[in-house]
């Protein structure tokens, strides 16, 4: 069950996508991939244990191309994005990156994009696992919205760990150590620039630069490797221990369009003012008065290493059945299991004595506020 | 670079989803998946080439899943259904299955469904690698359609190969000898019962099983073992060298939003009259005046195996480009490469000499009708 052994081979084809960086993951000696928005996004380079020391120690650059951009272009493109999200946009400043639930008309989940807008009328979603390009080209479609809705040549490259900012500078300038958290700014790079935001899907800080144009892909991946060999730096990518760790969700795996932004601990980013309108929000409303009845927790699992968990494992307290788990990993940090799950509100207290079913058998555990360790 | 010798492995979450059938493809021995709609798609048991002899001797069970239903239910259902592919609905007949192009406003391929109507005011789309349910759902938001878009618990397993006559009448009855191409009836099974239509993504013959309710699931996978013994029955997959063979195209391979219907070869599944109306109708009309300026069209590769054709391989003649090839296998009963992919106007006549650059290198080839051999 451990990636780095055994498991089943993925079989490659033109509809996996490749990305402008394969060819340098392949060459950095990839492992494992996973399919994310139909493109390959590489998982485990030495092994998921050995990526997760090196990413809280030093830095490494992560193929996250898979992180496909929407565009939304022409008059009708600010009224479009605001009607996508249950998220306020008026206030969103120019070099801001906004994370935006996105739901569908009964206020289920549909992706949890960031929202950014790189040029006047002019917005990027850059997206989770599930085709948006699909739902936001349909309802322009359907409203007949004057606007392009279209998927750039744009392959965001993240590097993230402890020492982003030494390496971000030497190939960008000083500059990206004032980039503030979830802002961009617009910096040259051979002939071209990018947008380069503080983001990316780890707790151990760092960028996401917004690669436009494929042919740029490996000339920059070799530049941050040129300048960053004293620093350690590695390929890498999102690593299931360290996310977990810190409380990063993943759509498709803890929230999916069963899911509200209230259950998913997103109703902070849910406006219910009278005057506010978007998908979903009847349905967010006449939810919000009563309240979730399950949210995302944290829940540590006692014993040894963990199966990846590949489907819900049933959590119990007593007799009652209270949720279930559905990210899981061995912490070696921690020396216990994390997780992330959804877990019913008579139980979801921080403390609460739970057990959880996992294909290698029962182990006990207990409810934990996300992050880990905070 | 042969699946099932090596290649990189997959990593599994509760994101790359199961199947109701995939304990059984596990302990059947799959070596290798592709992910389809964000699910586990069986590609490999033995080997490509064992498994490709066996489909076009025997019978066996194919996992397919992944084609995913959409569902769409409501007063609205049949408008709907119609605004979504410009092949007309009106003659589809209770018990049909359509072949089904849907495209955008651009009319650009989104997907190539089989449309049927399991019951009154209630379509089944059943699609091919990308979210329709998104596509359909915020068509019908931004319309303010009256019908509810959902993906309900159906999971297709397949039947194929020359001996699927004989498996499926010893479990379902010999009623299924009668359903004709592309036709379904229901039938029952166990305390329920089936849409079971004659069709299925191999040219061997056999029939696509929509199984409704994934507890049914096993019990239908354990039906068609025991009852085909004799017949040589395996687990298998959607079989790459196959369906090549076949002039198969695969959605996200051989065809993607940069194509038309037209290109793709599926004008005929375009309803041109003034009457009549689609998302994409104006700009396929206006396609249509011109012919499209290039085309699918088998192409015979000279030499030995080939590598899979994981991005476009460069077609040329003379000193011209002229296309692309987008899915490639070396053909162990034609002792030769088959392979697909879009070919200009100039070049698309079959027996024109080509060049074909693949990463091991150039090779000679040969523009082919589809299917290879018919």
């Amino acid at each position: 069950m451990n990636p780095t052994a055994s498991g089943p081979l993925l079989t490659l084809s033109r509809r996996t996508r490749r990305t402008p960086f394969t060819d340098r993951v392949n060459a950095a000696g990839v492992k494992a991939y996973s399919i994310y928005n139909h493109m390959l996004l590489p998982t485990v380079f030495e092994s998921l244990e050995a990526d997760y020391h090196h990413l809280k120690r030093h830095v490494q650059v992560w193929d996250v191309a898979c992180e496909r951009q929407v565009e939304i272009r022409g008059p009708d493109a600010g009224r479009l994005a605001q009607w996508l999200t249950p998220r306020d946009l008026s206030s969103m400043a120019d070099d801001q990156c906004f994370y935006t639930p996105m739901v569908d008309e009964t206020g289920g989940m549909l992706n949890d994009p960031v929202t950014l807008r790189p040029g006047p009328d002019r917005y990027w979603v850059s997206i989770a696992d599930s085709d948006m390009l699909l739902w936001i080209k349909g309802v322009a479609t359907g409203m007949h919205l004057e606007c392009d809705v279209t998927e750039p040549d744009v392959s965001p490259l993240a590097v993230q760990g402890p020492k982003a900012d030494d390496l971000l500078a030497r190939v960008f300038g000083d500059e990206v150590r004032s980039i503030r958290f979830f802002r961009f700014k617009r910096l040259p790079f051979a002939d071209t620039t990018f947008v380069v935001a503080r983001s990316g899907y780890s707790k151990q800080g760092g960028f996401e630069i917004y690669v436009e144009g494929s042919s740029y892909g490996e000339p920059l991946w070799d530049a941050l490797f040129a300048a960053g060999g004293d620093l350690g730096v590695r390929a890498g990518g999102p690593n299931a221990i360290e996310r977990i760790e810190g409380g990063l969700l993943s759509y498709g795996s803890d929230m999916t369009r069963e899911n509200t932004p209230h259950e998913c601990g997103l109703g902070r980013f849910c406006d219910t003012r009278d005057s506010f309108g978007c998908i979903g929000r009847d349905a967010l409303l006449r939810m919000l008065s009563d309240g979730p009845s399950r949210q995302v927790r944290g829940i540590w699992i006692d014993g040894g290493p963990l199966p990846p968990c590949t489907e819900p494992w049933a959590v119990s307290a007593g007799d009652a059945y209270c949720g279930q788990v559905t990210s899981a990993a061995w912490s070696p940090d921690f020396e216990r299991g994390v997780a992330i799950g959804m877990i019913d509100a008579a139980y979801w207290t921080p403390g609460t004595a739970v057990r959880v079913q996992t294909p290698d058998g029962e182990r006990r555990g207990q409810v934990n506020t996300l992050p880990f360790g905070a």
